[in-house]
C-alpha cells in the first residue's frame, strides 16, 4: 500500500545524508496521503545504505503501526501529532544537522539575518522549551509534538509560513507541502544557522533584516504574487 | 540563436554547485554577447540535474526575454543594469555562498587582508546599503543593480578593478570578462571571505596588507606588466 | 588466524579517512578475539590506499605481536592496557580527528550539552592529564593506557557508559563493543565536540542538558528499557 | 630529461586539490635532482584538469628555464633560493591553504598546541616578516625566498626540523626531503592551524605542548630513535 509515497519517503531519506545533514541514522523523514489520512516513515536504526523503498512503515495519525515489518522511526508519535493538528502539512523531516543543532543547544530563536532565511522562512525560527519530566514521562516523543503546537501557538507563529522549529537541546523539526520541501527546508535551515552564527560573530551589531526585505523576499516566493520560478 | 554562448553560461552554472558556492538553485550566471546587445541566463528556480543548456534564456538589456520557454533568473533586471552600465563586464554571478553571505548579513566591506584577495580583487570589496521602500516598490530586483552601480560611483571604485559586491542582508555578486571569470571571482570573494573573518578572530589586530603589496600581486597578475601564467 | 577478525578491523580502519576522522595514517582501530585473547590492530604508519586485511597485526594482552608480518600501531601498548583492564571492550579507536583534537588541546572535558552527545555517552567525556617526565620514560603508549584507567576511576565514570576520553594536547580514544561500533563513537564525539565548541560561542550561557533528558536519551537507546531500533 | 622526477612532481602537484588544500592553480609543487642540480616545477597559472608531466618545467638554482615549452610558476625564483641555501631540501610546496593562511594574515607565527603538531614540526612554525619596498622592485618572489632564510637565521630554527613557514599577508610555504613529504607537510600545517585557532577560542589558555610531549612526539617518529612506522 501507498507505493507511490513510500518510495518518495525513501528518496526524500537519502536526501539527508547527500545534503550533509546527518551521519547514520540520525534523522527521519515522512510523508503522509491526507485522503487514507496515512502516513509513512523511516524504520529506526537502519542503515541508509541497505534501506530500501519496501522498508517504509505505514502509520495512522496516532502514530500506530498499520503496515510494515520493521519498528518505525521512534520519533513517529511526534510527527503523528504534528500531522494530526497541521492539516496542511505534507511531510515532516527530523535530524541533528551540525548548525541547526547548534543552536538548539544555545536554545536560541533563529532570527531572520539575510534573505536566504527570507525566501523560506517568514521570520524568526522559534526554539521551542525543554520537556518536563512529567512530559517525559507521559510519552516524550508524543510531548515532545505537543511542545512544538504549544510554542507557535503562544507565539502566534503560522507553522506554514514558519516551516519549522528548534527543540531545545535537541535539534531541528522542519515540515513542508511534501516530504521533499520539508527536506529542503532542513537544509535552509542547516545553512541560515550557519550564516548567522558567523555573522554576529564578525559583527556583534549585525541586525536583523528590515522587514521591508524580509516580506519582499517571502513574499516574491510564496502567495499569490510570487514570481519565482516556473510557476 | 548564441549557442555557443548557451553552452558556456550553462558550464558556469554547474560550477557553481561544483565549486560549493550554491545549494539547490541559490544561484545564477550569466553571460553577453556585446555585439548582439544580448545576454544569455539561467532560467528562474530550475534544478540544476536537469538543466541543459538549450534551456538558458536570451534577454536584451532592458532585461526582456528575446528567446527561450522558460521564465529567466528573478535576478534578470540587475544583470541587464549591469550590462548597460559596464561595458567591459562579459559576465555576471549571483550567489548566496556561505561566507560571502555571512559579511552581506555583517554590512561590512571586505577589506584586503591577503594576497589571495589581491591577486583578484584591487581594494575592499563594498557591501552596498539595503533598498528603501520605494525602491523596493519601483523594481526590487533592477534597483539593486543600481544601488550596486551608486556604491561603486560614489566610492569611486573601478568595477573592472573590484569586480565584486556584497548586498546588505543577501549575498554577493561578482563579475568578469566572461562568464567563467566571474564565478572564479566568486570563488576567490567566498574565500577571501572565510579567511579574514577567521584572521581577525585569531587576531583582533590583524591589519590590511600594506599597499606595497596589494600593488604587487594586483599587477603582477593584471595590466600590462603581468607575468603571471602562460600569457 | 583470526581471519573474520581482521577483516572486521580493516574495513573498520577504512571508515576512518572515510568518515573524515584522520588524514593520511593519522589513527588505528583494534578489535579482540576474547576467547582467545588476542586483539588484532592496523600496522604502524601504513597508507590506507595499500592496506590489506592480512597486513592486520595479532597481538596479545601484553601487546607482544602474536603474528603479522609489519611493525603494529605504535600506541599498541595503549590498547593492550584498555583490553586487559576492561574486558567488555571489544573494540578501539585512536584518531587525531578534529574537534576532538581541539577539545584535547584545550584540556577540557566535553560536556554533555545535547541530544546528540546523550544517545551516546551518559555525561561528560573527561579530558586525562598529561604524561609526567617519568611516566613518558616508562613507557609512553603504555602509561597512556594508565593515564586513562587512572581518569575514570578517579571519576568514578563507567567506561561502557562513556566509550571514550581524551588525551590532553593529544586527541580521543574511543572503544565499544566491536570495532565498527568504537568507530560510530569516535564519530559521535568528533560532531559533538564541533556543535559544543560553537554552541558556547553563539550562548556564554549554553547550558549541560538537565539531567532527565540525557536520561532520557541514554536510556531509550541503553540497557534493558531501550526501545530505539530493530531490538 | 629528468622524466621520473616530473612524474613524481606532477603527481604532488594533484595531491594539492585532491587534500583540499588549493582552489584553481593557486599552489605549486617543486623537486630537486640533487646530482644535477637541477629542480622541476609546475608551470604557472595552468588548469589542473589538463596539466600533464610533460609540462613541468625544469629549472636551474639560479631559477633559469632549463627544458619546458611554458613558463615556470610565479613563485619559481623562491623555490631556487631555498633549494640553494638548504641542501637538505628535496621538494618544496606553497599553497594558500584556508588555514595556514588565516594564520599568515594575522602575522602569527602558529605554536606547537599537540601532538599533530609534534609529529612534524619541532617546535612554532615562524611567521616571516612582510617585505620591504626596496626587497619588492629587487625582485619579489626571490626576495621572499631571502626573509625565509632571515626568520630562520634569526630564530636559529633548523629548516628540517621545523620544515614550514607563514609569509605575512600571504600563506605557507612547506617543504620535506621529497615532494610527497612536503606536501604532507602542507597538509598537517593547515590542519594544525584549523585546530590550534579553534583551542584558542575554546580555552583562552590552552597551553602549548609541555616540552617532554613535544619531544617524545618529534623524536618517535624523527631520528635515530625512530619507532614509528615500517622503518
Amino acid at each position: 500500500m501507498l507505493e507511490a509515497l513510500k518510495e518518495e519517503v525513501f528518496y526524500a531519506n537519502l536526501e539527508l545524508p547527500k545534503q550533509g545533514l546527518i551521519k547514520y541514522t540520525w534523522g527521519n523523514v515522512s510523508g503522509i496521503d491526507r485522503e487514507k489520512g496515512l502516513f509513512v516513515i523511516k524504520p529506526s536504526g537502519v542503515d541508509y545504505e541497505t534501506l530500501k523503498p519496501a522498508d517504509m512503515v505505514v502509520c495512522d495519525l496516532e502514530g500506530n503501526v498499520v503496515e510494515g515489518a520493521m519498528n518505525p522511526s521512534s520519533d513517529t508519535p511526534t510527527h503523528a501529532v504534528l500531522y494530526k493538528k497541521y492539516s496542511e502539512i505534507g511531510g515532516i523531516v527530523h535530524t541533528h544537522s551540525t548548525w541547526a543543532t547548534i543552536w538548539a543547544q544555545a536554545g536560541l530563536d533563529v532570527p531572520a539575518m539575510g534573505t536566504t532565511h527570507a525566501d523560506t522562512f517568514y521570520g524568526s525560527v522559534p526554539c521551542a522549551r525543554f520537556l518536563t519530566q512529567e512530559e517525559i514521562d507521559n510519552g516524550y516523543e508524543k510531548e515532545t509534538g505537543n511542545v512544538i503546537i504549544e510554542t507557535f501557538e503562544k507565539r502566534r507563529i503560522d507553522p506554514m509560513e514558519v516551516p519549522g522549529v528548534l527543540l531545545h537541546g535537541h535539534g531541528p523539526f522542519t515540515w513542508g507541502k511534501t516530504a521533499d520541501s520539508a527536506v529542503m527546508n532542513a537544509v535552509v535551515l542547516d545553512e541560515v544557522c550557519k550564516m548567522n552564527l558567523f555573522a554576529r560573530q564578525l559583527n556583534h551589531f549585525s541586525e536583523e533584516l528590515p522587514q521591508r526585505i524580509l516580506d519582499k523576499h517571502y513574499l516574491r516566493k510564496h502567495g499569490k504574487d510570487a514570481y519565482y520560478g516556473q510557476k
